[in-house]
């Protein structure tokens, strides 16, 4: 049927800034980071059903988590979870899913959203989706830009053009901008006219696979030649190897809003991209009155003077003592003491025990 | 045999500083604090071994201790535990012993050691304790009083007096101080008149007995038929229980003092009192160049531009980043997340908790 709407989540990324909260065989969409008794890969699958239901709902994911992945979604058809060989950056996991569903369903609309984005708002995140759909009947892409709460220097940038159609409600893409410096992340929200990129875009399945076509052809050629083995079930391995490793949004993205292709809808409804412990404990605070956070059973966490996040998964008692903005993430192998201020830095821990030979606590 | 030695050692003090290392059940004395593979019990018994075989050493705590005591000295005769029926500070503690040791060797010579203090130099502090039991053969009691290295406000005081048959070794107590505020601890240090009092002191138990008889009859009296009932087998409970609470130095040692009958030895052996997690890393601060002091496996300890002191025995992989004098103790069952400013409080959170009906944890 035309004008069937699929959603794809690609699923990759390790969230090595969470640790030892994710692990490698445990990465951040699978993780119930909020509390909420489910996972942000299944909040995803969820917050999509009035629009998808899960047989037209895409994964794509590393090897190593398609087992997790269908006992998180257990209604999602095997064929619908997509393999990649390795981990090719964004470009070719968006392209892999749209190369698949240009072959299967080439007049449907496709979507795309990260699977470890949370959402507080879903109603509202729907609402903001429809007005999306709506604009990608034009036959262009369209991307759904964040109004920013802060100047963040933690997210690409999405500069709004004139307006599209004469609706305030969607606007041409003037260009994508990489993650800005923050003296430019402050120019960026003052201006009113920069959203934050969420990597969330919908569009045809025509319009995505043209513009990997005429904008990255060293992906799309490969690409289709790979979803037609994956159809026949042949082994892609060795293509895949040779795909480049690039962002969707710098090789496709970028290229295509110059061309005039691609456009903006602007939403707000509590997106946040939960990347480190600061950011866990920004997007726990509105539910807390507390100076300390707590994820997980808030009963075992005794603070005292303190402030900060315990992520408590080991059932111990958690006592906090004068400890001001501290990051205390206690599981049952492996304990984080931290600060706010380090959130970004927990990164550099996993490479260090990386370097000393820790994989297995990775 | 006349002038015999016996070495008692006080083991009171729950230690409620060094929770959740020390719990009720399981207090400092009781801990291998340091890493040596024995406890601060087993190595006072042991430094004392040139002295007091342990046939000769008595052991003062309550009864949820007797087990362990046995368990850890388990050459120590069973009527050398003297259970009390309930913790009655000090004078109490001292004064069974002297009371006990009046009817079964009246003519020997007693000293008491706390079951909890560190001492890191045993030949210096023997040969001080030598000096000291020499002292003693003049029938007044003698004190050890340990050459302060700082301006400490945690310890009494013990004023130098003249010195005594003319050797500089052996001085007259001029008094007992409790302790003081810092800024007269400072005095204290600066002006060479004063020792810390560690609580060590000998004399021939004739001499302590008549300090109680003399001083403190109070104590005295009900010590003497308690120790009487004690050697029939007879309960002595209800007597024990309406012994007052107090101090040995303020019910003996002060007014001994006043009157003439106390002696001190200045000694230094590496002595400390390890009462909070902060001293617990000054203790061990001398034996590593890290800024993380590790009590416990360092090889599970990962320090990243951190300091302080980590105590592990849960056997996980500890990890810091960026986290200045922070404490980390981690136990199986509870995590304490102090930083050494607020060692001191930790006994406040025990209180806490208590009274939050936690008493299992403590």
């Amino acid at each position: 049927m035309s004008g069937e709407f699929f959603a794809v989540i690609p699923a990759g990324g390790s969230g090595t800034r969470l640790w030892p909260l994710s692990r490698s065989g445990e990465p951040k969409f699978l993780l119930d980071l909020l509390g909420t008794g489910r996972s942000l890969l299944v909040e995803t699958v969820d917050r999509l059903k009035p629009f998808a239901p899960v047989d037209r709902v895409f994964v794509v994911t590393g090897g190593a988590h398609h087992d997790a992945v269908r006992a998180q979604v257990p209604d999602l058809p095997a064929g619908n979870v997509l393999v990649e060989p390795s981990a090719k950056n964004s470009a070719a996991a968006v392209g892999l899913a749209a190369f698949v569903l240009e072959r299967t369903h080439p007049d449907a609309i496709v979507g795309f959203f990260a699977a470890d984005h949370v959402v507080a708002e879903a109603e509202a995140f729907q609402s903001v989706l429809a007005t999306a759909l709506d604009a990608a009947k034009s036959g262009l892409m369209v991307t759904i830009g964040i109004t920013p709460t802060e100047p963040s220097s933690a997210f690409g940038y999405i500069k709004k053009s004139k307006d599209f159609a004469d609706t305030e409600a969607v606007h041409h893409v003037g260009e994508f901008v990489e993650k800005p410096s923050f003296l430019d992340a402050q120019r960026f929200v003052k201006s009113g006219q920069y959203l934050w990129n969420a990597g969330i875009f919908v569009g045809s399945v025509a319009s995505v696979v043209k513009a990997f076509d005429d904008f990255s052809p060293e992906l799309g050629v490969p690409l289709r030649e790979i979803a037609a083995l994956m159809a026949e079930g042949l082994d892609v391995a060795q293509l895949w190897e040779a795909l480049p490793s690039i962002a969707f949004d710098y090789a496709v993205a970028e290229p295509a809003a110059k061309a005039g292709q691609f456009l903006v809808v602007p939403g707000s409804f509590g997106w946040r991209d939960v990347g480190d412990f600061d950011s866990l404990a920004q997007a726990q605070q509105s539910s807390t009155t507390s100076d300390v956070v707590v994820v997980g059973d808030a009963s075992k966490v005794h603070p005292h003077d303190s402030s900060g996040i315990v992520v408590g998964s080991s059932g111990r008692i958690i006592t906090l003592l004068g400890v001001e903005n501290i990051v205390v993430v206690d599981t049952p192998d492996a304990l984080l003491v931290t600060t706010k201020e380090h959130a970004q830095d927990v990164k550099q821990i996993v490479e260090h025990m990386k370097a000393q030979g820790l994989e297995d606590m990775l």
